[in-house]
């Protein structure tokens, strides 16, 4: 098998070939950061992420840059309003930059408690000026832009392909054009490369055609640009924005450099809440903040994964509980898998545990083999989804089946260390490091490991022995003594589970 | 009590009086995102964010701008060398700005460990390029810079307030030069404002002298102004920095300004390893990372502050060890405090607890108002010594006291309500919010809270009543259990106490 991926350019899936071999130039839009993260942000990133995830898993080293828009972004699409962050830091009082920060390190903050790498770089817009200036002096030189009164637009009509990504036509946008467009721009599909500041903007630079600051399309091209070369192999970002700005992106680059900028543009679709749109500007978002106070995170992570990128993500509560138990199916498996392993570690190849290593040869050797063999299965069914446009929850489908055929091994017992080092290794490579719900810390339940597992798993077993000496009384004050601390204990026949209360 | 600080610039204690009343504008010297940060980095910016939350606690709001070197800074101080990150990234093979990303990441991981606050804005070099190129500019419009080659140096004669920080003479200088002077340069003691990038340097940008980089001195001037003002309050740095770092900061910005750059300069005295000064380039250093699988950050925090920030802090394990002895003694107390409090919710005003307020006017109540004076007077000493120059050893020592104090009313019982609040605000405002060393999760003892502490009391509890039940095996099989997984407990006539392994 080998990986395909859809192409938004060209609208079909295309085997995936990195333009240089073993090396994949990745750029995903990052936020602009007046606010916090909420779903549809962990829908994108956390899709990106697997995408990430799974190439390294393939053996590529992957340069992954995500911008940080701090500057450009304004209020309305065709070039007008204000500038988000400028707004936002007046209605807060602070300075811009301050609030750009603030909200920065809440973004990352929220990223890595789902699980998403960090970006090898993490360019800011601001931080990139120079390199602005410099593209749009360019694009001037060759004719595909021009200045009026202190601001630089592109002229679209001097560049034969735009359009092709969103499939636009010029004339179309022309002849559609609801909004009043803007006096300077001798065509309605033209857009600003750089905008002059009027008068009490704060975020401004100095230019050849006075103070201003840059276009918000003009980042992505120039951060692109400068940190993965003039062509790139993977551009992502949300379907909301393959047009006007992906679009964007393409004119400016290629107009500027004569080369094709992206070789595959990927696109996540959006987050729906309750079957709505979900936006920061229709008001009904969820931060992720907000999220994290209901669920752990691994659990929004896991929700987001079990759709594919390119659909829909409809959010509701019930959806996302429905999540929450899927994954602590796995995780109970997993859990179960890492706690048998580390049983026989403590007390070898104790008969007890029916964890021996068979005779070669033998029945049970072959029995072994062909368990392992089971688990290669399960992993090459999972490469297989993956390497179908990164299909995700037909991944955790096969992360499922190998979680009740685990549970089954596991329950006839007499499976081999051998059979359960495969199986731990192919949980933490496929659900840990290709999609990033299996960490080292499991959700809390018995099988969740770590010091107050083992202390309440000391507990349960000590009230059992009490029960066994017919110690009723003492046996019962531990259980109270647990519900007072916030451990609820159940008892059913295969024995005492426990959970947070 | 008025706050006093030492004003290097001065060399004398002065009363602090912003520039505007009840608003501080604060500049630090931060990292080159080069390497993991070691323990000068804490000793540098646990102090300083002493200083912030001391201002804070006062009621001032502080802008507190801490920025990244992630270009500039070169591997010898005399304006030779290569950039410190370039080096780095190529013998890592990276990007150099994948680099800075990664470091910068680690930096803010440790700091947050430590329990530093995030600075308000950390501005990175890379992203003030026109600000930078502005300001040589000025300087050269105002012929205090010359050009030579493509680079710009300041020329310090033209400068009369050069050495009124470091109180060195630019004839001295001249006089004293070791190295071979740059054959560019008028004078010695000449800095580059701008150099020219050689052939092959990645990390450049166009300016009107041609592709180059900027000087390392001159993002701090650019940066300060730029989120802060012309004139700032505190500035503050390593000692090793004031000259020439923070002298050439002076003179670009005074130069250029015509106003006084900063109020009052503070200077951070120096790590030394057992004895001797501890350098990146002398090989010596440890890094956090290192020193946190040894020991809890707050205990490295602690240590810190328990040398005053312009001494310089001698790193040995014996004195890490003896400070994380101190430190468990303050929060033992604290934990103490917490779970009584926590009792006395949970169980009303029940008298075994010997918890009650007292009713008006009688002796009881007399007593508890003399309980509550004494903490005042914990207080206001605490304050005395952060307003000598932010003494926190001399506060440390206070909140020693208080927490002897604390134990005796503990031990004697019959402690109000009231007390107890108010205690326990004392120990989270002045251990908590000034010195940022008491925090909610306190250091793994009994009096820890959590649910881990939790459960090792009710393990306890249970072997005790086992082995009053004269059932030894069962409580012995307890405590063996505990050692197994990690937890050692530690019998004594006051009763049982545990640590982990």
């Amino acid at each position: 098998m080998t990986l395909e991926v859809y192409n938004t350019l060209g609208r079909r899936r295309e085997e995936f070939k990195p333009l240089e071999e073993g090396f994949v130039r990745m750029y995903v839009c990052g936020p602009t950061v007046y606010g916090h993260a909420h779903i549809g942000h962990a829908k994108s990133y956390v899709s990106f992420d697997a995408v990430v995830r799974y190439l390294r898993y393939l053996g590529y080293r992957v340069k992954y840059v995500q911008n940080i828009t701090d500057v450009g972004h304004l209020t309305d699409n065709a070039d007008a309003g204000e500038d988000k962050i400028e707004k936002r830091a007046a209605a807060e009082h602070v300075d811009p930059m301050e609030l750009a920060e603030f909200y920065t390190h809440s973004y990352f903050e929220d990223m890595d408690r789902l699980n998403c790498l960090r970006p090898s770089i993490s360019p800011r817009a601001t931080g990139h000026i120079p390199e602005q200036i410099e593209l749009v002096g360019t694009l001037l030189e060759k004719g595909c832009a021009y200045e009026v009164n202190g601001s630089v637009y592109f002229d679209v009509a001097h560049f034969k392909g735009y359009g092709k990504l969103s499939g636009k036509k010029i004339e179309d946008l022309a002849a559609g054009a609801r909004v009043e467009v803007h006096p300077d721009k001798k065509n309605p599909a033209d857009f600003a490369l750089w905008k002059k500041a009027e008068k009490g903007h704060i975020l401004r630079w100095r230019s050849p055609w006075g103070w201003g600051y840059p276009g918000w399309h003009l980042e992505c091209s120039v951060m692109a640009m400068r940190y993965l070369g003039e062509t790139i192999d993977i551009h992502g970002g949300g379907l909301e924005n393959a047009f006007p700005h992906h679009e964007c992106e393409i004119a400016q680059s290629e107009a500027a450099t004569g080369k094709p900028f992206v070789k595959y543009w990927l696109h996540n679709n959006m987050v729906t809440v309750d079957g709505v749109k979900m936006g920061k500007s229709l008001g009904n978002f969820i931060t992720l903040k907000d999220a994290f106070k209901k669920h752990h995170p691994l659990a929004i992570r896991y929700f987001v994964l079990t759709s594919h990128y390119r659909s829909p993500l409809d959010f509701s509560e019930s959806a996302i509980e429905a999540a929450e138990k899927g994954l602590r199916r796995i995780h109970n498996a997993v859990g179960a898998v890492r706690s048998t392993l580390a049983a026989t570690a403590r007390e070898g190849t104790s008969p007890d545990t029916d964890v021996a290593a068979a005779a070669p040869g033998t029945a049970d050797d072959t029995a072994q083999k062909a368990l392992i063999e089971e688990i290669d299965g399960f992993c090459g069914r999972f490469e297989e989804a993956m390497d179908e446009d990164f299909n995700t929850p037909q991944a955790i489908g096969v992360l499922s089946d190998m979680v009740r055929w685990t549970n089954s091994i596991l329950a006839e017992g007499s499976v081999g260390r051998a059979v359960l080092e495969k199986v731990n290794d192919a949980f933490n490579r496929l659900g840990g490091d290709v999609l990033g719900i299996v960490t080292k810390e499991l959700l809390g339940e018995e099988s969740a490991g770590g010091l107050e597992a083992d202390l309440v798993a000391l507990l349960i077993e000590t009230r059992t022995q009490l029960r066994a000496a017919k110690n009723f009384q003492a046996a019962d004050d531990i259980r109270a003594r647990l519900w007072e601390i916030g451990v609820e204990l159940k008892d059913s026949p295969e024995g005492t589970t426990w959970k947070r209360t």
